[in-house]
């Protein structure tokens, strides 16, 4: 495919009236052809008022084409081919073999919410028949469904320039509930975000869609996105990266004649917990799954590993000069950016300057500038609960092995962390009546506690929850990965005594879209026929 | 029961160190004994931290008690008997019907969630089972379930001093959802909400929960409540009452270190549009049904009807004229404080000099000093979307008959209203083709549109959407009335590979609490046997 350099709005490609930008390779902090232009924000409401147009028709479309809709994004994406792993491999430095199964991840989220479409349960249908004869007072035919917010605003992550970027899970979610998308592509991988672009503008074209279902923005970095989120047309919005972008965009938000909500997923410690039992296994294998869990894309998830609570003694011991021996074997990858580089620096070096904390061993430098060597720390329990400096996410590889003597210090740092995505407990049965009291603990600080595995790979399924309490996201309501990332874009509206020509398909009571419903507040599946009119 | 004119935290008596205050008895303006101490903020947290000390058991009771202790509260507050319709009838000058009803709206409610927590789908329970042989990559066992979001502070609201109060709707969805309440009692109906306050106190008590499950606290308006949102204990709000209120609790609740949601329903015109159609049937009845709907409470609902929109031409002068007759035959109601019916004054007063509004009718001052004569303006469309005057909610009885003559000019007041809790549709089979295209305009404007019906009387029931867009509310994904309110109290969180001893128990493969689960992405019914495990 051919790169122009420029905005995709509502299917046109849009020259921007600003500067220009250019991708950087990570590998040699070149840049990357093409130079990008960068919207202004008067240009930018040229892709708002197409969303809002667009909502009535795309909000209202029947399951099968707005399923269809999200199969051709997938497809499209697939038909790039090589080149969309190349020049996402040029952008961001993460090799190939990692891409292709990002860009699989990709393709079967927006596959997934197609089905998620057909299927219909998100729509919400509860159905109160009448009771004319009720007394006192007679009952209403009362009838409810959950329907699109409006158009949504959606910010690429750096670290995923796929599945968290242009057709990602926010994207694929907003998509699938019915709202149009205003994407801002991250400037760290603008090519990658217009080829991905081009395929999800092709598939609205080919659907018959009003173009202004999908508009691909490059802009300047925060001023841009701030514009972006206060405009009126927009009413919920996506967000992967740093807290404090993504506290800037919940305040701007919150700061709107009308606020709206926004989905910020922005940072995580993702505690790991070790129990004594799990030390009489195969302890170098434990901690060469840790180290490969740190280290895995340079340490650049958001389910990264950074603390690993692992008792003293001897077995603990063990474990922390396997630890030492599996990362010194690391060589270092090269990272997004170079700015993600230096706060990594930054960080590593306030963590190894801390009291009480020492290193536990480091890997070596890698190929390119942008590859620094991965380390891991250690500390005691104390340390960790009296300094607020070992709270900090380094966002790379790194993490801190800390050191505890009884449950009672884990439940008290437990108790003592911030919201996070994800706590994991590493245990034998023996340890079941140790660990159980810290499962309410860790209920309140994550979204998904893990037994004998880490928190990386996160399973794009019905059951999964990618979000957490504050700081970790910017609401602990929802998920920003699976399918219940639906819920949310969508809000209720209930219908008093709508004649059947006037109800939505969803809500009439020959149920054309085959719904599971609920009625009288319990379930019915699509399979069975039920009384709905009085 | 005895009044004692106190605090009610955590099950004990607290004086309060602030002032004293009085109820007032609004048709004389004269104090009700006892008098009411305030708490300091000092003293709120006493409430706060015993509401995250009981958080652990209350959050983990199992279905059975938890709805018995519902049903508890139900029947200690009917227990109270006519006490609590004098006292509420003498704080707030509504009639003993309306109260009656308003008190089996209450405990209705509080029934309605206990089956609620027995039926269980609000727990969202979801299973992917593991796929140990998926290729390329295993998938683990995931699990998820809603569990409450912790504390949470509830405003009662002047104008429903029970099912909007102290065991009102905010109260009842918390505690169904798991969630301890700290309540704010609203300074206009001390007395009613200590009378309820000790029902609950008393089920706590006798169903031996933490007493920490609910606070009922009196303090200074403003100050204390927003010391009470900006409490770090406190996760979630829910309140009813002004726009101005409204905000300033959002606001602090977004400027929070760490920022919690708040579920504020705030201020609604509810406008009613009348068809061609619809003025071919009884058109005095109309008017009646209309002018009692203004009426109703002193026109002190959230739903009564501030907006009628009505063709112009013979058929709606005759339904101006029927309103203006029907409106004539009115008596004032006693407001519920001096301070509303001041801004009733100034509000109907702004209107009647806007430009291009005229009174249609108005009834006679009522027999005490606070109970002015409803009032019914009429106005062109054209000076409707001209003057914002015209879109302001006046709280009591006053409403705005809207002149308009093409279907065009109602697309075009509907787009330009701000966001309701209702809209209502008055119209006849023949309206149908004309109707339609406003229905998708009006689903993004309100949470509940109506056909032929008044949107005042809200059914409490599964499919009710009392909620909207701001400013009709903070958060248009919610509902504030009926089964679904529960879920703004709720979180997902998921489990990987939890051992089943330490999974909880909506999560057990033998679902021990009989609930409909999703596995796999599909409903399985509770009655239905299914193979979780792999």
């Amino acid at each position: 495919m051919n790169l122009t350099g420029h905005s995709l709005i509502a299917g046109r490609t849009v020259d921007g009236e600003g500067k220009t930008t250019f991708g950087l390779n990570p590998a040699t902090n070149r840049p990357l052809e093409p130079a990008y232009t960068l919207l202004t924000e008067e240009q930018l409401t040229t892709a708002t008022r197409a969303a809002a147009e667009a909502f009535a028709s795309f909000s209202t479309l029947d399951p099968e084409t707005h399923a269809a809709f999200l199969e051709a994004v997938a497809d499209n994406i697939e038909a790039i081919g090589d080149e969309l792993i190349t020049r996402a491999g040029q952008e961001t430095g993460l090799p190939a073999g990692r891409l292709t199964g990002e860009r699989a991840r990709t393709t079967g989220q927006l596959r997934l919410f197609a089905a998620v479409v057909r299927q219909g349960d998100f729509r919400g249908v509860r159905i109160d028949p009448a009771l004319p004869d009720r007394a006192p007072l007679p009952r209403a035919d009362i009838r409810q469904r959950q329907i699109p917010l409006g158009p949504v605003a959606v910010f690429g992550a750096s670290n995923f320039p796929l599945a968290f970027s242009t057709a990602g899970g926010d994207t694929a979610s907003a998509l699938a509930a019915g709202c149009p998308v205003v994407f801002k592509a991250h400037n760290a991988h603008p090519g990658t975000s217009e080829l991905v672009g081009q395929a999800i503008t092709k598939a609205v074209r080919d659907h018959g869609l009003h173009p202004g279902v999908f508009s691909l923005i490059y802009g300047p970095g925060s001023s841009i996105g701030q514009a972006l989120v206060a405009d009126p047309a927009i009413k919920a919005v996506g967000f992967t990266g740093s807290q404090s972008a993504g506290i800037a965009l919940m305040r701007t938000a919150a700061a709107r004649p009308e606020p709206i909500p926004v989905y910020a997923e922005m940072s995580s410690l993702n505690p790991v917990f070790v129990f004594e039992g799990a030390l009489k296994g195969d302890i170098d294998a434990l901690a060469q799954q840790y180290v490969t869990a740190v280290t895995g894309s340079s340490g650049q998830l958001c389910t990264s590993p950074g603390l690993l609570f692992a008792p003293t003694g001897e077995a603990g011991d063990k474990l922390a000069a396997a630890v030492g021996r599996a990362i010194a074997a690391c060589p270092g990858q090269t990272m997004l950016t170079e700015g993600i580089v230096n706060s990594w620096k930054a960080g590593t070096k306030a963590l190894s300057t801390a009291a009480g904390v020492e290193l536990i061993g480091q890997g070596t430098p890698g190929p390119t500038e942008n590859a620094p060597a991965p380390a891991i720390f250690g500390t005691e329990v104390e340390q960790f609960t009296a300094n607020h400096v070992l709270h900090e996410e380094i966002f790379g590889a790194a993490s801190l092995v800390i050191r505890y003597t009884s449950t009672g210090d884990l439940l008290q740092a437990a108790a003592g962390i911030e919201g996070q995505l994800t706590a994991s407990l590493h245990l034998a049965e023996e340890d079941y009546p140790t660990a159980a009291p810290l499962i309410p603990v860790l209920e309140q600080k994550v979204g998904r506690i893990i037994v004998n595995g880490w928190p990386t790979g996160v399973e794009v399924g019905h059951a999964m929850v990618h979000g957490g309490p504050f700081p970790a996201t910017s609401d602990s309501r929802t998920t920003s990965v699976g399918t219940l990332a639906i819920n949310r874009f969508l809000r209720p509206v209930a219908y008093q005594n709508l004649p059947q020509e006037l109800l939505p398909a969803p809500l009439q009571d020959d149920n054309p879209w085959h719904l599971n419903r609920h009625i009288n507040g319990d379930v019915v599946p699509a399979a069975e026929k039920a009384e709905v009119s009085a």
